[in-house]
């Protein structure tokens, strides 16, 4: 019924997470609203990105450099690792602008109900990392869930030998959140984390 | 801070309706998790779409072809012209199989408001045809909506002098709908055209 191209088109969307038939035909009818030039950089940019785009050989964030941009950044805090879960999570740090130290992405969590074993996300990297720099502290900054905090745990354990500072990110009541709709567990945390007002 | 690539495919991402930043890093970074073949026809059937999709020259709708696979099938019913304002709800239509007329497409609905006067939405060629191929009836199949009642009655009276049967769809309350949900409006029409059980 669809002409070929547009038929692709919409079978192309669909291969995205949250684009289903409907979305897919909205966003491909819209494709074709689009300036010649905002489609050709819409098209190289798709090849691009899967062409140019891999890891970096240090701290594994996504780049199309041979060592990402923050490793390449000399002015960086050397004494700080931030390990994260996703390359996401670097730019979202990045965006924020407030942490200037170095990151070490790994592939996922630990999670042996889907199959994640801890050989499976990357330790060794980070591991072999931890041990030829000379970190002072290294922070866990994984979402808060069983899979964030095995994964922690199991680190934290590998490392215990080391006499490194080792950190998560602060658990609690999100700003501008009403108290009443937040789950049990993140207030029983954030009772138990108190911070004394100065 | 993200790579050029990257960033010019969340650029591209955000030229679509409904896309703002977080989701057009969302759905770049699952480009990168696609594979080759998929991101080829992907961006392949960007630039494809663009280049061959036009309208075809009877009736208006979206083609690959000099005149779209409707007006191209001999077995359709000549008598029937179901009038719509987009290429979409031409494939909706076809996608209930229920339909076996011929349609014309215009180029959205008379909007004063919006600037979108009678003579922006493609009428003369709808008119042409109607004067050309005998049709036995007209059916405006538009969104209900002030633009689709101003879009019908204006045809309408156009065409007054010539003998031909001009309907529109049925309004009413949607099938599996709950009565207290529907607004006034609906309720109202949906009473008016009450029909007699047979």
């Amino acid at each position: 019924m669809y002409p070929d191209s547009l038929k692709n088109l919409i079978e192309s969307f669909k291969y995205l997470p949250g684009i289903g038939e409907k979305t897919a035909e909205r966003l491909s009818f819209a494709v074709l609203e689009l300036d010649d030039d905002q489609v050709d950089l819409f098209s190289d940019s798709l090849k691009d990105v899967k062409k140019s785009i891999h890891k970096c050989s240090i701290c594994n964030t996504l780049t199309d450099l041979d060592t990402c941009f923050i490793c390449n950044d000399s002015s960086r805090d050397k004494n700080v690792l931030c390990v994260v879960e996703d390359t996401k999570s670097v730019f979202l740090f990045e965006k924020l602008g407030v942490f200037h130290g170095k990151y070490h992405v790994l592939d996922g969590l630990i999670s042996p109900l889907d199959g994640i074993n801890p050989e499976d996300i990357g330790l060794s990297s980070l591991l072999d990392r931890i041990k030829n720099e000379k970190f002072k502290e290294i922070i866990f900054a994984f979402k808060p869930s069983v899979e964030g905090e095995t994964t922690s745990l199991y680190i934290k354990k590998i490392l215990g030998d080391l006499k490194i500072k080792i950190t998560r990110l602060a658990s609690g009541v999100p700003i501008g959140a009403d108290i009443e709709y937040i789950d049990s567990l993140t207030l029983e945390r954030a009772l138990n984390d108190r911070k004394t007002i100065e």
